[in-house]
């Protein structure tokens, strides 16, 4: 096994630029794996830091500085992600979480996998004594441990970790342990995160895994196929959408976003998959996590103008998008015992070609077929004026 | 044309210190032009940078980190600026805005040239729905494609450009193209900003260019000349201080400040100028500007003792200073339509003699001939409790 | 006198990393004299510093980033300091002090000593027409012109000076030199900080020296002796604990924290002691202050789990720990004229032996032995609900 502290408080590393090839990392030359990372410069990135794995046909880019967030990744030419219009990765010291009524995360929101928690995550505003902001606090922590292992025989699987902490004294005490990992044989890339509650006492927590996605697969004709459960809109607005929950439309002025909320059907190891493929069904992502931990999913259909970020969210969480104040009596805010764990698997399935693609969708069908999904017109939750 | 990238995300550039002299910008190696950056330490100023560019007989400090704000300026011995109690050049990330009711700009406010704007600029406080902080976000906000240009041919024009963004996921997606010059002939120094709009929507936005004078310009007998159609005091305060508007007396303690509204008279290519001079009129600061798209000025006469700051603003606007809450009533919010864009112009005149000051009072006096200055008694707004 | 400027943005320099043993400073060789400097990387520490300061049998780490905190002192084996959930040394750019109701200084808390201070201190909340965040602003704004000096004669005496501004524009306009010294032959780490009003106004302001123990001196059975004129709680929780106020419970769940309020017993010369003891009275640390700046102490007992951060705060200062609004019918709202000084003389003696723990208590016996403790049942301050 290859090993790299990249950053390291207790090694007292911290590695900067650099890149490795194959050779470099004790595998054999011709090997397609390469690992770099770059510093950032100018504006708001100043200080940033980009983690790029190549290994095989796929390309995928992390960023240490954001809580391991995933920025996108390339797989055959196709690109997993999508083009906010907030094109800096900015640092976490530009964001002010707190901004414009708890809505300041919204200033750094361009990558596509992005963690959302953990002490909360969803909407922003009062939940009794307790002003959330936006999507919880996570997402603008810079990871600390960030570690790289290389496996020196095939399938030669890449491991990225980074722990991230979330902790204020007399309140939360959570550490999370990211890891990212890929192999050269399959198309997939895999999170799995563990959650420690290092405090003394029981706290909530929230988990959603805001995974975003557009071009070249999210266009006009474009598909969702989702193993449901029960479907409901998020709100009045996106009622107005339910019948075409799942279909794609091309990038449309005044769309803005509608959410839906679903429970999803899961096989007998938990699992739930979730797949949005292009109009001609060449090519996908497929999301796919465990839903012991991560019982529900949000999608969240963005499909304004590219300009404004046309995109799609598949999103499994603990908990919905709405604030942490409605959750509690859907019974999607869990509690992590004082010493516990809890472990949070999204895989991602960066299919290129149409048999990577039907057969995730036949998986899904087959899904589908062990129980009827029930839609409901009105929304889960009665939103305050 | 002489180019250097001094930051650049695109180009992976970050100059940190340097100095060139003429030759090495391959200008005659006699040339009185210098360019250098210093990166600061120590305190809320670590990480802050600091551009300096002598051309002729002026040295020009500008600070990419905060907007390209112009620190000071110095010719022919006669420093151009202010002697703010805030003496760091304060990094952006060690402003909170959001502090202290929305006014936690203040902890940097200390340039000569300072941006206010762009999604909105004035006072603090509630508008509707949205909680605004004093003076916007851009002055908080580092540039990235920081680059220098210098012509090889008299007269040597100095260019030093910036972009600063100002971005949130659906709200604003601004772009501000700035840029400052001077040439070795002239005693101006020149800001040419472009402000577009990136987005899908019409936004409504505000800009104010805080110029800040003080010493020895500023002093008991210094004038102020601006061509006046209307002008009214800020506040009831300011009303008791209306007679003297434009006179400047010695630094008074509990003189904290007083703001009159000017709307100026220009000329048939809508600039128009306003001066400032000292008792004896051998020196003096020329604000000219574009009266298209900044069509107020704002005098900020903050004359209070020397260790409180006492300074003189001259400040064209799209608006007042007020919150922008009161402003959409004096028609003072405009709105800058998607993909288009507004140009900003103010040029400083860093006069230094007598007859350059003689000069600037003439075309100013002609420009007041050409109509009647309306003063009104009564703030034109009637401020909440 | 051997000098060292670490970091000045006068001199533009900034040391980073550093180590100078007793030759390198031109002591005899043989002198276990040894200063270093540490940059600190990984997650929300990137940025911070801790100089190490070992002068005989005591070693100190102080964070000039966080405005010269003592992070712990260690004397011959016996550490001084506390365990703080909170493992990181957090850079102040990665603290928004306004979250969660202005609590956000609580990411940041795990120091020694922590200066809470200057414009305010105390809990937060609005005072007036302020909003006041946890503690005051000092504890997270960076040093400048931070400074070493170590004597080249016996006792060796080593001073590490640093400058830590708390300023705004029209409003607070403080300057702080920080000093903290110590000699090769006494157990004592002496601080000595002179905060200066620069400003044209006078200023309320407010300081709280939250000075922090625990393992191994605090355990079961270890006791404090305080000098007590009058002592009350905190509020309604307090005065349930108010007999055992200065007894030392083991680590216990769902204690969280009692806080007495303690007007103290001081010398013909104005100083003050307490003392804190393990059980049997063989380690302990003494706290003495200037009480004519510091008049009274806050005793705040915190001892929950340790993982919660079993601890216990000596905390000499002008105010107790209740919001601003409350203390100015105590009388602990004290102002400092426009270019005054006040001087705040904290020492702490680092008792490692038997007989130093009872010269102390002696000591503070016979303080007490001048008048009577006056023990209140009542809370001081009756708290809004």
């Amino acid at each position: 096994m290859f090993t790299l502290a990249i950053l390291s408080h207790h090694q007292q590393i911290d590695v900067a630029n650099f890149s490795l090839n194959a050779e470099q990392m004790g595998l054999p030359k011709e090997l397609p794996i390469q690992i770099s990372q770059s510093c950032l410069v100018g504006g708001k990135q100043a200080g940033s830091r980009i983690i790029t794995l190549t290994v095989g046909e796929t390309t995928v880019r992390i960023v240490p500085t954001r809580a391991m967030a995933v920025l996108d990744a390339v797989r055959n030419g196709v690109r997993f992600g999508w083009q906010s219009p907030v094109k800096e990765i900015v640092h976490p010291n530009f964001i002010n979480q707190e901004a414009s009524g708890g809505s300041g995360w919204l200033d750094g929101f361009n990558e596509m996998v992005v963690r959302c928690g953990y002490q909360w995550a969803g909407h922003p505003g009062q939940d009794g004594d307790e002003f959330l902001t936006l999507h919880g606090r996570i997402q603008n922590t810079p990871a600390d441990e960030v570690m790289l292992e290389v496996e020196q025989i095939p399938p030669y699987r890449v491991t990225l970790r980074g722990r991230v902490d979330e902790k204020r004294f007399k309140s939360t005490n959570f550490e999370v342990e990211t890891c990212l990992s890929l192999s050269i044989d399959e198309p997939y890339l895999t999170i799995e995160d563990i959650l420690t509650n290092k405090g003394s006492y029981d706290r909530e927590y929230q988990a959603i895994y805001h995974n975003n996605f557009a071009q070249p697969i999210l266009e006009k004709g474009a598909l969702l196929h989702v193993p449901v459960k029960e479907l409901s809109p998020f709100n009045d607005y996106a009622a107005q959408g339910l019948e075409d929950w799942n279909k794609i439309p091309a990038p449309t002025k005044d769309f803005d976003e509608m959410v839906f909320n679903v429970r999803p059907i899961s096989d007998e190891n938990q699992l739930s998959s979730a797949l949005l493929h292009n109009a001609n069904a060449t090519s996908g992502i497929e999301v796919t996590y465990q839903t012991d931990t991560l019982p529900v999913l949000t999608i969240w259909k963005n499909t304004d103008t590219e300009q404004q970020g046309y995109v799609i969210g598949i999103e499994p969480g603990t908990s919905f998008a709405y604030n942490r104040r409605y959750q509690r009596k859907l019974g999607l805010v869990p509690t992590i015992q004082a010493g516990e764990t809890k472990r949070f698997m999204v895989r991602f399935g960066l299919l290129t070609d149409e048999h990577q693609v039907s057969a995730s969708k036949a998986h899904i069908d087959a899904l589908q077929a062990r129980q009827a999904c029930q839609l409901s017109t009105r929304p889960l939750v009665s939103l305050d004026a």
